[in-house]
């Protein structure tokens, strides 16, 4: 979440404050997968990838939507946790040499990307209803249902990869 | 994960690399409840980081015994996204004047973390399957589940707190 937590008063405010710390966490992820795409070496995850990324720029609209919704400036808010997150995706995927690890690593980063994410967006659709605001509520359900068949479509892949050597 | 990385080279590497990541994490959750306990508002809140707390305690024992079986040291390594989401949940926790709009911040807070330690613990296991170890999958798979518990059991106690002052 970051900055200007003290101007958090009403359950309002912190709906507003989360969609800023998810609108800079699409942003950061739309930077970063790139990069994924290029170190992947399985075509199915490179195109599962590659699907998420356009993805993510449609949920960076998506909040902006949102945003619109609640007459509150689209803005992005350091958000230490995703940042912390992609450290970790980036870090690991610049030091295994062998494909089938490397690929299995960034596959576990990228969930740890998506079940951030629907951390966030549940707790962002909860407060909307709360805020009687299905119209919001709606939305970033749709969001949400993307990410949760992203990590899916993760876990599957990880899981077809049977022929992986072990050791 | 951080450091070392580059040392790296088979599934089972990577494996031990994951499970001290989430030693360290389970060490840091474990260090952060005490203050979500005092600050949070809600009295079946507090009762269920309190009991969250010894569950989290237990989490980083029954790593240890994994630890014991792949006979590798016990040790923590550094988790940056767990550190970014605790700090996430320790600056919202620090600023929030009205006591239902905190209880709200630190609900997401917490399940921002349950779901950093689901994607984790998912990881985990299926790699111990693949290894071939389904003694560890076995310990691994009782942890996954208190986290999804835990994730479960704040959801409840968010949606029923339905007089929240909304704005």
């Amino acid at each position: 979440m970051g900055l200007f937590t003290r101007d958090i008063k009403t359950l309002n405010d912190l709906f507003v404050h989360t969609l800023r710390d998810m609108y800079y966490a699409e942003q950061q992820i739309v930077k970063s997968l790139p990069e994924m795409i290029e170190k992947a070496h399985d075509p199915e995850l490179k195109q599962a990838f590659s699907s998420h990324l356009e993805e993510s720029k449609s949920h960076a609209r998506r909040l902006e939507d949102v945003f619109r919704l609640h007459g509150a400036e689209a803005k992005g808010l350091d958000c230490p946790a995703i940042d912390g997150i992609i450290e970790e995706a980036e870090d690991v995927a610049g030091d295994i040499a062998d494909d089938q690890v490397l690929d299995a690593a960034i596959i576990a980063a990228a969930q740890a990307v998506e079940h951030y994410e629907i951390a966030r967006y549940g707790s962002l659709i909860a407060w909307a209803k709360r805020l009687g605001r299905n119209d919001s509520a709606s939305l970033l359900e749709q969001t949400l249902q993307e990410e949760k068949a992203t990590d899916k479509k993760l876990s599957d892949i990880a899981e077809s990869k049977v022929n992986m050597r072990a050791a």
